[in-house]
């Protein structure tokens, strides 16, 4: 029997805002057993880019990571972002460690090639997680805290979405773990009606999810989101859970009934 | 029989030039046998507060650490500076892993009393090397990579000196390993004239250093990294050179006899 491993991932929202993230890294380090937390910064970026007169460049929604901008992500995710909340972490007795796929050689990725034109710069595609160093981690009794960057291998530093990163690691650690993957944002779950948090939907499994997608309750923003925690599922992780950031207090009390939980 | 250790620290000048530290970090990937890297990084964050308009501040030589400088710190160090050095180091091979004092808990400190109204701010005087949570990390095949800045454990990250850093590794870690600590910067060791880099040093020890103090061959600059290295020694570390950080290339062929050895 594989013990439990539960990663989290939080959003932009919850880092945003420091009493938020304060709230939720309180929770966090008292949830039980083996855990490994996720986390971006992307507006932090985006204001020191601001602020150092570097132009935020995105397409669809990704950043274009350019040398400058890779040294300001570089100095924000691993910097400013990861350390605060190591400290922070471990002044509530949580024995964090903070890692890029760099460290450890724990995730390496490759330069997303040029593509019809779009070149994304410095960003990473996932392509090993290296399981036995993210273990020797993990049993060592350190809690991994991951940002959002990669390297290839040869020297690279890349910039790597912070969605992919989590669930990367989930599937990966299915060989020695029973995992449990948390997106943690900022609304109850996956809900019916995107203004009534009191409309969660809390389970989505095979059997129904086609019947939500054509009767189109489950939006067009919610949608690669659930596909992702399908593909995660197959993949062999445990359960996906959609959920609000602070109701991960409820793992302290031994309890997971809370969000969207998503499984076979 | 316990197992060598070798913890070297570089000075500012050698990761100041990009190419001088790419020269360090290749042949530091080479040295074999259990090793942690220490490093600092003094003028890059000198460079963005003035970028930033922060003004840098200095008593006696060392910074003083307000609220926004340590923000920077926080940045440059664990961020920029220790990312590209862990990136550069697994591309040559070598399973670097970047750490603060407070990742893993591995070094706390206390902050720094205000002393005759000197308030340096955010500036860290080491209390506790973890010794264990670093011996994991070297058991598990990871090099640390250690910055210039460790924690209170209640949540503040604190600026913290890389010499004292250093020094407080090696001296922490002899319960467990044989150590060897190199100072690496850019003049071949203790030299008898500073202009004749021919001059150098080879051996001091108890018996030839009062003399050497005495006839005033060692100056007034080194002294003080002399007294070091001797309580270093005291307190039970194996040798402590101060060399060139060109010359451990010589450690990847196994002669150690370069730059200035000080021991009993």
């Amino acid at each position: 029997m594989f013990e439990d491993l539960s990663i989290f991932k939080i959003g932009g929202k919850v880092i945003d805002d420091k009493d938020e993230l304060d709230v939720f890294l309180k929770n966090f380090a008292n949830i039980p057993g083996k855990k490994i937390l996720v986390h971006g910064g992307g507006k932090w970026v985006s204001e020191m880019c601001q602020h150092l007169g570097i132009e935020v460049k995105m397409i669809n929604g990704r950043r274009v990571t350019d040398e400058e901008t890779l040294e300001v992500v570089t100095m924000i995710l691993p910097g400013l972002a990861n350390k605060k909340i190591v400290a922070a972490l471990q002044g509530y007795g949580c024995n964090a460690l903070g890692l890029t796929g760099a460290d450890g050689n724990t995730i390496s990725a490759k330069r997303r090639p040029v593509k019809n034109g779009l070149d994304f710069g410095f960003v990473g595609d996932i392509e090993k997680v290296e399981v036995s160093n993210v273990q020797f981690l993990i049993k060592s009794g350190f809690v991994p805290i991951f940002t959002a960057m990669t390297h290839d291998k040869n020297g690279q530093l890349l910039n790597t979405n912070a969605d992919t990163i989590a669930s990367a690691l989930a599937v990966g650690l299915t060989k020695e773990y029973k995992v449990d993957l948390y997106y943690c944002f900022e609304k109850p779950g996956v809900l019916k009606e995107q203004s009534d948090d009191n409309s969660l939907i809390s389970n989505i499994h095979e059997r129904n999810y086609s019947k939500l997608k054509r009767e189109g309750i489950i939006n067009a923003g919610m949608l690669p989101k659930v596909d992702n925690a399908f593909d995660a599922i197959n993949a062999g992780v445990n359960r996906v859970h959609i959920c609000h950031y602070k109701d991960v207090k409820n793992l302290s009390k031994g309890n997971d009934e809370f969000g969207t939980q998503i499984s076979k």
